[in-house]
């Protein structure tokens, strides 16, 4: 709780930082040294602060993780207690934590290796699992500000739906990650939190709204984030820092528990998603949360379990519509190469690849930038007047460009039609073109540098069209990303975004991750991660991951359970399986 | 067309009465005399116009009728005949035709004899069916008013998804019916098409605003139609014209090509949905709209199959609440008495009854009255007063009672959000009491006298809910069905309605239908079909039928196809089956 006399925003924040800071055991601090870097994505290995044992808990999957804490071969404690090292290590990286749980969580960790031991078999399907949550999702007694100062003392009064499912399925919480002031920007900045970086080059963003969640899941300070996307804020972030997302479509993953502004504003509708290091970690997400059954709890959900046969319908030819551009914004030279690349390698894998028109885009992109501020922005200004708090630079050029204009209620109910219009359209050009999954970049460019993430429609568009949506990395920034010089001009946002990446783009952007994405079938989330698994597997090439896990054989004592050999497999230069072997 | 120098009302009204008049051949309008009776159920019957097979083509269920159009045993043209000739004795007796299409229909019915004829096999699964379709529901090139005078030129620019869909089956379309001035009210009146009446009882209404729909099936001019429901629309005329009818979960049947106001509106939303007089053509509805996979057309829609397999899931023994009131208005006695009738035989054949506590209703429809005028009826205002198109009594009643508000945008999120925690209390409810179904009044009234339908929270508490409904009928009004004078009175709204049905209330609703109403989980249509279907065949005992078709056999020499026998079976007094038996 912050004193009432304290006033400023600044003095608000202050008193944030130390509350975070101070809930971080000294002995989790690094050499202050090797933050120089710009590069932050090998610091938990190089701060000598993690043992081999921690480094590998934290670099392996959630399913395999779940297996082996199933399996006692590691314990809730130990599995808790190496996040929480790593977290802090992130966090000094990247300004990523929101609220720090470390203590609560052991407890939860003690409490399920006490379990275990009592009754010999794991609490459920997520048992010992640390999981992040993004910070206005509720976790019962934590804060769930949205990134506002006004709201720094709001308390999470329950846990969110996913959160308590995930609670009961075995789940460990150790920290809340920041979000942006207002929660509505690509980037992650606020008064109340600062600025969270990337951590494959400090000077870009991590991408927002859930850019806490994807600058500590690049880390490996989580296996697995629950982050919310009402324009491509899961899509953005993960693909900005490397890492997988899955906007769902609306209704299909439990959603109430949120804190936010617009509340039931119901025109355009977010939806909470996993955000991961794998696929198989994100259809984890969803299968437990389903399993569940929250529809019958949240009942504007789909009563639609997860459907495992799905995934083996999928063909093994796709038919693959790709748009390279959404003719509003050129992607910046990385994508457009990134995509090409992908392409070759599908259709020389016998898949069948057709481009897309884009023609409905630039009207889908206008549609949702008007729904976002039916008030005209009314209730974010009274938000931050409250205890000036001053827009950052993001939300204010959010704000004097889209929220100017106040509906009246009729004027909702033409924008639903013309939605509906758009919809329809766009669901014959799909039956029309007979795709199995459409491939696209996630955003014109790689993780933006701060307060340049000033275009969404790559992402926004699908939920307007309430298509669920995975992005996935498939390479980094090259030297020889360079613009072509004969894209033509597509509009004045291209104008504004081809400067971003002018001549010293390969330099600005070095080292950032290039993510592509894929959009399915409404409601057919199981399908789209089926296809993902096989596309990113085929496309994904040079794909920076930790240092000393790509293709080493670990040979570590495990305790109690004996001798394991853990077999990191590389496939195409990648890390692609994590396989137990019993000595 | 009506001539623009036509200006008043009462000249346009009278234009559209001759337009209706005129394309009904003289040949079919029945000796003047034989409308004087209150009852006009027999007409048909007692007309002299129609044949025995005639009859006994109008009075077959649909899924029979299809099956003998599919064999060729009838022909579409005879089919299209019979029920073109007693739709217009229907229209003479309570008004309830607002486009007569017979020289279309009889067109389209001889291109399906020719198909039939070529291929050898019928268009589709309703080759040669007739179905009518409410007035406001697009129909390509007939007009679609809303029941409006300013509207009277309104002509669909394309069929409807529903009509679109059931003409590429097979179907016939004879007429379009009525519905009230601007679609509002649980009773069918309109400047532009006057009043439709009750079959059963003239004094009464057939209900609204699918009440031209109710009417005419109940006369058994047409088999199966097509309603819409946003507040009791399909199942309140259902229910006071002793028909069968489904109100689906939003979003589950095709929905898209309707005129009306409010369009766009999504804090409530109508659904598109079947009328017949038995369960199985209802089936049958939902069963053709879902084969053609309507959510590859209109993207709203779940991409949700009916799936048939549920229906056989359904337990021998239920779990059903019985909802006696609603907290608001006491049921007047034919139907508590109706309800006790029900309850007992469904005890007495081993289903487990519990009583349902009505805790949240009132919260219920008052929420959802604020949601249908959300512009303080504005738009209502400015249609009604274009061509200066009075309110008729029932629209006053309801505009000076709840149009009368208008809301700021923001005021409807918090309507959403006040929505949201109702159906999440409603939902815990469902869960712990652990109920198959809900059972409770269609209405607190049998068909109200015209101008006293003045609550609708019996249905409408279940559209705020989403959560499919259907009635059937059980009984008639009788004698005995008198007040006990010890009922507890709920609130302002129950005395006014126990008014209506006051000690004369045997004769003043006499022969009325009483219905019950049945409520299902949300998306499981074929849980809650198949239970209305061993629910209604328990309790429905003493419900009028045309007379000379129960229980007799039929014996009539069926042309080509040789002789058939149709074995009309009578069940508990009840015409429940009619099967066909080759000579």
């Amino acid at each position: 709780m912050i004193a009432p006399s304290v006033t400023s925003w600044e003095q608000v924040a202050a008193h944030k930082k130390r509350e975070i800071e101070s809930a971080i055991p000294s002995r989790y601090y690094v050499d202050k040294t090797l933050l120089d870097s710009h590069n932050a994505v090998d610091l938990p290995r190089k701060s000598g602060l993690m043992t081999a044992r921690e480094l590998l808990i934290t670099e392996s999957r959630a399913v395999d993780l779940v297996k082996f804490l199933a399996k006692r071969t590691y314990t809730a404690v130990e599995v808790t207690t190496a996040f929480c090292k790593r977290a802090a290590i992130a966090h000094q990286a990247t300004n990523c934590l929101a609220v720090v749980l470390f203590e609560d969580a052991l407890k939860q960790a003690e409490e399920l290796d006490r379990y275990m031991a009592l009754h010999g078999k794991p609490k459920g399907p997520l048992h010992g699992l640390p999981i992040s949550v993004k910070e206005h999702i509720y976790l019962e007694g934590t804060p769930a500000t949205s990134g506002l100062i006004s709201w720094r003392d709001e308390i999470s009064p329950v846990d969110a739906l996913i959160v308590k499912i995930f609670r009961e399925a075995g789940a460990v919480f150790h920290v809340k990650t920041t979000n942006p002031q207002c929660l509505m920007a690509l980037e992650t900045h606020s008064n109340l939190y600062g600025r969270t970086t990337n951590p494959y080059n400090k000077n870009l963003t991590s991408g927002g709204s859930s850019g806490g969640e994807s600058a500590l899941i690049a880390m490996r300070g989580s296996v697995l984030g629950i982050g919310t996307d009402i324009g491509g804020s899961i899509r953005t972030p993960s693909a900005f820092c490397g890492g997988y997302g899955l906007k769902p479509s609306i209704a299909r993953l439990p959603h109430s528990g949120l804190s936010g502004l617009h509340s039931g504003m119901e025109n355009i509708i977010g939806c909470v998603g996993p955000m991961a290091n794998c696929i198989e970690d994100v259809q984890l997400f969803c299968q437990v949360a389903l399993d569940y059954k929250p529809w019958e709890v949240e009942p504007s959900l789909m009563p639609m379990p997860w459907r495992r046969r799905r995934a083996e319908a999928v063909p093994k030819k796709l038919t693959i519509g790709v748009m390279w551009n959404d003719g509003v914004v050129t992607p910046h030279p990385p994508v457009t190469r990134a995509l090409n690349q992908a392409v070759a390698k599908l259709r020389a894998a016998g898949h069948r690849v057709v481009d897309w028109d884009p023609k409905y885009h630039a009207s889908l992109v206008k549609w949702i930038n008007q729904a976002y501020f039916l008030d005209g922005a009314r209730e974010y200004r009274e938000a931050l007047k409250e205890d000036n708090d001053p827009p950052v630079p993001i939300l204010r050029w959010l704000m004097d460009t889209e929220g100017t204009q106040r509906c009246e209620v009729e004027d909702t109910w033409k924008l639903n039609v013309e939605h509906d219009r758009l919809r329809t359209l766009y669901a014959e050009q799909w039956r029309n073109s007979d795709i199995d999954v459409l491939l696209c970049p996630a955003n014109p460019s790689v993780a933006s540098a701060h307060d340049e993430s000033r275009y969404w429609g790559y992402t926004s568009a699908f939920n307007a069209l309430d298509l669920p949506g995975t992005v996935f990395p498939v390479s980094t920034v090259q030297d020889t990303d360079v613009w072509e010089g004969t894209e033509p001009v597509l509009s004045e946002k291209d104008v504004e975004y081809r400067a971003f990446y002018s001549n010293d783009g390969p330099s600005k952007y070095r080292e950032a991750p290039v993510a592509l994405q894929l959009i399915g079938k409404r409601l057919q989330e199981e399908s789209l991660l089926a296809m993902t698994e096989v596309i990113s597997n085929l496309v994904r090439a040079d794909v920076h991951v930790p240092s000393g896990v790509v293709g080493d054989t670990v040979q570590i004592q495990l305790g109690a359970a004996g001798k394991v050999t853990h077999l990191l497999e590389k496939k195409d230069g990648v890390n692609v399986r994590v396989q137990e072997v019993m000595a």
